[in-house]
């Protein structure tokens, strides 16, 4: 460990009770272990499951700070469900962690019907994830001339931005206007990681340069137009993580076999659906990715703020010429990862391995897991509405509700 | 367990490999391990640290289905954080389970800073939840018609609503015109409860009296207007769960102390990413919501997928006239709870009762922590972006990106 | 005229050529000559046509500043339209002011085949304006107190707001938390005019009420929530002048002899654009709703700004279960006068009395026959683009392109 | 005139009174005439003014249909505007038609300042127009080969598009991914013409080529993404017309000698405007683009419809280090011409005339004399709130008000 950086230099001293450091910042267990008792006995309570923990504390360094322990969530299993993307291939079982009764067997429906309709196939369109400093002039002209060279630089943008990363791959500059300011968006592709750490330190070294070299007098390397973990319209451009698109054909006697309506029906529920989130103003259109998402994110250590971003984009059905149902979901910003993050840690890494995403080379393959996990979660969801099913479901299965 | 219902009722023979069930859904212990190594062996992987499982697998019906153990994320601390709310009232530390490096440090930083300058205050405006069934009629007078009478009927909808639920209350219904249907957004007082299935099990029961009363032909329970787990611009309304509000006035000089910049600096990161989310079309302002509920639902038992709504918000900084910082966050729908869903399981018990939060009566004061803690990430953030620290902060404590 | 007032106090001497205002402000026949051969010495040009105003100029005053004549577009009629609203019932011919060829020719279109299939059904489900003043307070404890308290208090803004207008109605106010500030949305009935002075002045009086009596420290008339002549999510509430809904049945045979194509195929329109529209991050659904508003908003002495709040809305194809095409518009935020504004001068004043919409009274009716001419519209557009009718419709009458 | 078109082709016998059109479609003053007479006595009314037409009957052919003579509006002077763009330089007296009294002196007011204060930069970042065809395959499988292959095919788009037109230039090819279909943007220069029915005429040759070579199987020319005269994100990618930055340093002196209020007086207004968009849901943030835009196109012949995507943009306000004022307007799709649509009729071209518009060459410059038209009225309007004197200034100059 270096010297404590300014993020935690505030004096320890004083009249507040700060939570305990302890040595190298604490990560041993021992040292865990005294911070949660320093809390039992600061609040009079007492914390036995919390410090159950099967993730080796020293191994929680850098993915979180002052640990006591770890928060536990119920983990089920929802499949078979079959996967013709070009990454992910077969049938998997995919683990969701949630406490939302009914959530897993929802899916589970889902996936189950559009296995037996044929699977679902999956595309990644796009593949990048995007930083969006912002660089202030002291007047408009200054902002046009450097709006209007940007492009020009690209390749000493690349050379500086790559100099802090081997994973990080700069792809494209786009400058947008604004004012006196000029916001530029720097394009990455970055591998199977979520990314941004690798490549917010890329673009502060690359907006460096462009300080260095006269081109502009100040940045900040967040500007807010990049929308991470943030729902936006931008994100509709494709702007953040993946782009991935799932759809299946699903005849009518197995949508009415598994879900008890027609492609009708359904196109039917699309449609009100579809007026009410225009009259919500909401961003994109869905029934429940969050759903998915926060189940998936949860159990696969996945950044779970990612859901604010991930969750936007556009489910689709429509009737086929032959009266059969095509749906579809397309998600512009998925951000999954396979390294990096927590994806290497205690159950995360299990899970990974139950759809064999652990490790470089599976982001892609993960996504399309993910991409038709949705989809299962979409026609299953709009089935129950479009059937009247929904309240005896949740009736059947969410018994979580207050006793009394 | 009854007979079947609908949403599990498709056949489980054929030649699919369905996830066991065994007896009465398979929530005993010797289930979920038969479940859990049924997968191991299809797989032909181990899974130990699933298994571990600190909640009792009985537990966990009406929350999960097909369990196969737990899945564990990091839980670290955060505090002391001083709020002076009308429900709750004086120093806590906040569990955050989260496996982004820094996190932690960052949000520990704001609420340090935060209880030397003061505490933050801290007040809920609005508490209510909403269903938007939509009713479908033939033509635009009679849409119309109903569109017109619905005010008069509050009390019949009341009476009907109220019939299945001994803890939500129908405060008010607004019609909105919408072609030849009418949606009508149900207001309903939730107490303690996310309450999501109790109002729709409650408003399907207002809407079909309305149908039996021939006021309308047919409706749909969902229109999507309601906006429940996805953003939306209706959020804005303060629709959904808690419109909480947390503010503080912070002295110049703690700033500057804990923070290394001033509050104009703080104010002109405002500014300028204020520009980057209407450059994006984002809806409403905000650096990072997203990071500390994820953190906090998880911890808490909360259902992660509202992150989708209560993320949406506004967050202000000011310049006192005399020099100083006053900051706010503006949260309208925050969903929380502390009986129902996940509250009750394991770790997150736990969790809630290091904040005073469990059972019922503490919902209100959870919404309360829940804001003074997103106001700590927010200033913390705007602080590393204002001082270009963000990146070295995350050098430090972020190690966990990808080895090589 | 008074002493001159604050907005136009800059001193007129120094070495600007201001326009020349003349006596008494300058509207007398002589003085809008004098002012328009000003200009022409000026920039050594000619204006005969601005000249030739059929506007007598003394009654320009309080309509423009500085008149140099009249512009003048072209108009044409469209029609037959039948419509079957509460305040517009029979046929109607509709003035549209344009230079887009080929817009007359598709609203003629449109409205023949809805005049054929029977008529537009119209109806005004909701009729207010609103004026979203800003309080500003000191502390978030502060702004929560008021935003309690702004109900209560609904009598003492009444009385204050209407105090100042004979025609304005305050009909009720809703406060909305923002952080240590509230804004509270005043919603008035304003008769049959636009009625933005009038209410803006009603708040301004109802506000400054509410300062004198303690309530709070300072405010606004203005916070931008209002959405007057903008796009917003929030006019989706219904919340700027009359939502309006106007539908129709169009019988299949009658489609496909008017427009060639089937309702299927204008479904499948709408959910193509639909797409593009989420896409987009659009607000509401409509194909050009601003062609219609624009070329009536003109010809009738309409606020013309006020398109772009009014072209918010909701464009609705179904296919019945007949077959047939149920075809509808949702206009939550149109604002249209019959008096005040433009609507007593010159050819505007002719042209409301086409549609016998002159003066008191009138407003409603003129907001159905908009809303039905909307409808046209629609149809005509959306058969367009189904048949593949769109270029070759533009080529025949659009010939105002470059000429080489 | 050709053989009428499918467009006009409905039957005109029958009962239904239609609107004559008259040999060759009645553009002969005569005609005009006698079509004007067909409705006084079809109404009982008379319409003296609209048949003042300073515009040349036969010239009307091509911009409308049906004409019956023309709609009048009261057209004011506002000026100097001292302009320092790259197309725009000097000083300009611009016309306005509205009937909203006090507009032209507002914006007057803001003109003077700015002139005073140094004039306004502008810049002219994007020029460009867009259409967004849909391609519709049968699989998402087909879509993504589709999506991959676009930008491949780049050449052969542009050849096909531009054989259709002398002035478009196809500029580059962007797909979407859209579940089993491709939104494809194609981005074109179209010189000094607004140009939606060339680009669209092209763009559909282009998808056509696409067809006929086996790419896609079927098309739609419009999907709504491209938001031709309608609100939303996605113009804020700078995706329609002429992307213009306005901007100005406004010295504290002259601020408070021509708007009564100090440069932070002004930024506190923005503050709160600001949130009042974002409590709004608002695309993006301004005062009243629309107002200006309005008053501009109606006297310059422009596209007023276009004012539903022109008047999305952000206005910014920054107190400088010196304590001057800086503000700046961003339009990111002003879409202007100065050849083609209405902008050689009558009134019009004089109008263009007074800035030295007419005729190619001039879009770009007109461009830049509307964005700091724009500014000027932001400016004025911001100053109003700020100082209070809104509504004052209103009674002194709107005395259009309803007279009892």
């Amino acid at each position: 460990m270096k010297t404590p950086t300014p993020a935690h230099a505030f004096v320890v001293d004083g009249n507040l009770d700060l939570v305990p450091r302890f040595k190298e910042q604490g990560y041993d267990a021992e040292s865990v272990r005294k911070r949660r008792e320093w809390l039992e006995e600061k609040l009079g309570i007492e914390l036995p499951l919390v410090g159950q923990c099967a993730i080796p504390t020293e191994e929680m360094r850098g993915n979180i700070e002052s640990p006591i322990g770890a928060a536990q969530m119920p983990l089920g299993l929802a499949g078979p469900l079959l996967v013709n993307g070009m990454h992910a291939q077969g049938t998997f079982y995919v683990p969701l962690a949630t406490t939302e009764g009914a959530l897993v067997r929802s899916y589970e429906r889902g996936m189950v019907m559009l296995t037996r309709a044929g699977g679902v196939a999956v595309r990644v369109a796009v593949d990048q994830n995007v930083v969006s400093p912002i660089f202030r002039f002291d007047s408009v002209e200054e902002a046009a001339a450097f709006h209007a060279i940007v492009p020009d630089h690209f390749e000493e943008f690349r050379k500086a931005a790559e100099s802090t990363t081997r994973h990080g791959r700069l792809k494209r500059v786009e400058p947008r206007a604004s004012g006196r300011a000029v916001i530029v968006n720097f394009y990455y592709h970055t591998a199977d990681a979520q990314g941004m750490n690798m490549i917010v330190k890329a673009t502060e070294h690359a907006c460096q340069w462009a300080i260095d070299a006269g081109l502009a007098p100040r940045f900040k390397v967040f500007s807010g137009l990049s929308s991470e973990k943030r729902a936006s319209g931008f994100l509709l451009t494709g702007a953040k993580g993946k782009t991935v698109v799932a759809g299946a054909r699903v005849a009518a006697d197995i949508l009415e076999s598994y879900m008890h309506l027609t492609p009708r029906q359904v196109v039917e529920v699309w449609h009100d659906s579809v007026i009410g989130h225009l009259q919500a103003n909401a961003i994109g259109f869905n029934a429940h990715y969050a759903n998915g998402l926060a189940a998936m994110f949860i159990a696969l250590g996945q950044d779970v703020a990612n859901i604010a971003n991930a969750a936007v984009g556009i489910t689709d059905y429509e009737l086929t010429s032959e009266g059969d149902l095509y749906a579809s979901v397309t998600l512009p910003s998925l951000t999954v990862a396979t390294i990096g993050g927590g994806t290497g840690l205690g159950t995360s890494r299990e899970c990974l391995r139950m759809l064999g995403c652990t490790g470089a080379g599976h982001a892609a393959k993960l996504a399309e897991i993910v991409a038709a996990t949705l989809l299962a979660g979409e026609l299953s969801m709009a089935a129950a509405i479009g059937s009247g099913e929904f309240v005896s479901a949740h009736e059947t299965y969410g018994r979580n509700r207050p006793k009394a």
